[in-house]
């Protein structure tokens, strides 16, 4: 086999080694089951086992209290912009939205079809280089949607954004789900797509309060009923059963690593390394301002786009996999998500260290 | 690892072993890339020659013309049951359904939320133990829909039903697709789940042709837009890489066994020597009429509950696991996808005849 690089993509993203040898081990046979755990009837003895497995460990991991559901729904947080728009947001009503970037813009664009949109804030005037903390709350808003992390802007809000008293927070965390310690309770839903911090693409997490359930309206489409999967368990239809095996893996190891608190504290470490250079650099500097800068992406450039793009490609060429930033803020990106290895982001802060005496 | 066992499970279902193998080998690294199959970012070269090959590959084993879309998307057939007719059915207009059993009914009860419904023929009366030759079909329907293949009641279309000149033809081929020759030219829309015949759960399989594609109507949520699909090759959000990827394998390994004319010579003679010996068996007996038996799902009875109970405990125990019956049904099911081998159907009969006799 290859020997691995280290694979700073924004997602699909690296994923830890021991679950990936664990799949790998399960592919012809999901433990003595004769069966591979491709293969395996939704409605099996075996799978049903993972199906809860992965259930109580999501659980576990999120400390998610009994009154909410926790859903596994195909489509992406994409479908879910939509989704939650379609249940929660009537065409007379107000929904509030805090807009940090491409993502909330999608999210914002699917709920104008629904309703009215009133965004409470905005980071746009500085192309979303900071999330905002004041913001105009509507007085009676369906919900306050708000995106935890931006993964192409490289910010991150520190804690959930004050909102008023009753109001339901729903929150996108696609790119920072389980990275650090989250109080569920805060939030009405809490949906993330699966693969950044939880495992392959191609679902969304959704963690969504009974009253909040019960809100939801009733003549959508079946599959875009979130009442269908909380009473069905995520099985009215075939679910996703290997996405949903594979995030029940990666959830145990986040418990074998000790939690939330340890993974928030490994995270916090790892993004300090990279920023501590980035401050001391007269190269390189972060486009992020100080206090809503990401622990999962790290966007940089030198200013020059030409030494951007020669930075990556040497970097590249030694390895360093995905570090080119996305065209919205060009330079440099470094996703550094939970399974992304401590020692890879000493090994790019010594490359840039290297790059930068090269250029000296 | 375990020894494997015999699979009839009707989906998630038995997968090829050169598949599963392949797949294994490139879980930590996908070829010399040094990163795995999961952990590519779907807008890499190594992923981006996946998608396309898996493309490319469905074009070829379907003889796909150009003129026709191929897309993947999220959500299974139940899905699309909602999202096509979304898409092509308006309040004011008519779509005709052969009613077929479960997942026709299921297409129905999703179409009335958009327009109206004509079923122009159905098996209901006899438990869709057939598939209906005759249908009154509507003069203006702007499409008919079938269900190719019926995976609880064990029929199957011969071939298309004969349908007005200009109709628009849409088939639900999830347990039916690429197990046999196919003219797409016949349809304005083919879609399948992939968990059955395809590779894993997660997907639904769309082919559109291009006239079909410019009718749908404009105002769906973006991830219900079939627009949004074929305008971006499938990847407006992050699409299920490792799906794409696995059925892109299975249909290579279709390909390596001589493509659809071999795929459904073999399926053919598979499913022969389950109905040979049902025709003449003293104990058990295909529960579909012959003409409209499938050669996908064979159902069969004993004629009395505890009997089968007992042959479906047996079985299990001797390693042919997942034959017990839909309850719709009764009896029993064994479910012989493309995937499954010729070798385990003769076991079985060999299986049910040492049954037989035990019970003389």
């Amino acid at each position: 086999m290859a020997e691995r690089i280290l694979n700073f993509s924004a997602g699909p993203a690296v994923m830890p080694i021991p679950v990936l040898e664990e799949v790998r081990e399960n592919l012809l046979s999901l433990g003595d089951s004769g069966i591979g755990i491709l293969e395996h009837s939704h409605r099996s003895k075996a799978y049903s086992a993972v199906h809860a497995q992965t259930q109580a460990t999501i659980r576990e991991v999120g400390s998610i209290p009994d009154d909410y559901h926790v859903m596994f729904i195909q489509g992406g947080a994409s479908l879910q912009f939509a989704m939650l728009a379609m249940s929660l947001l009537g065409s007379d009503q107000t929904a509030d939205f805090i807009n940090t970037g491409s993502w909330s813009k999608k999210a914002i664009a699917e709920a104008k079809n629904c309703g009215n949109v009133h965004v409470a804030s905005s980071s746009e005037d500085r192309n979303f280089c900071y999330v905002p903390t004041q913001h105009e709350f509507s007085a009676n808003a369906e919900f306050v949607h708000f995106t935890s992390n931006n993964t192409i802007f490289g910010t991150q809000f520190a804690r959930e954004p004050d909102v008023p008293d009753g109001s339901t927070l729903i929150c996108d965390s696609s790119s920072d789900i389980f990275s650090r310690p989250i109080d569920v309770t805060k939030y009405g839903m809490v949906y993330a797509g699966s693969q950044k911090n939880l495992g392959p693409a191609g679902m969304a997490l959704v963690i969504m309060r009974d009253d909040v359930l019960e809100r939801c309206r009733s003549e959508n489409p079946t599959m875009l009923r979130y009442s269908t999967y909380a009473e069905n368990d995520s099985m009215y239809n075939t679910p996703p059963t290997f996405a949903i095996y594979v995030v029940g893996l990666v959830c145990k190891w986040i418990l074998s690593l000790g939690g939330l608190e340890s993974m928030g504290a490994r995270n916090q470490a790892k993004a300090a390394v990279l920023y501590d250079y980035l401050e001391q650099s007269s190269l390189f500097s972060a486009t992020a301002d100080a206090g809503s800068r990401s622990n999962m992406n790290v966007t940089f450039v030198t200013g020059d786009a030409d030494t951007d793009a020669a930075f990556v490609q040497q970097a590249t060429a030694a390895g360093l996999d995905g570090l080119k930033g996305h065209r919205s803020v060009g330079g440099m990106r470094a996703s550094i998500y939970n399974a992304f290895p401590p020692e890879g982001v000493e090994t790019l802060v010594s490359f840039m260290r290297d790059f930068e005496a090269s250029r000296a």
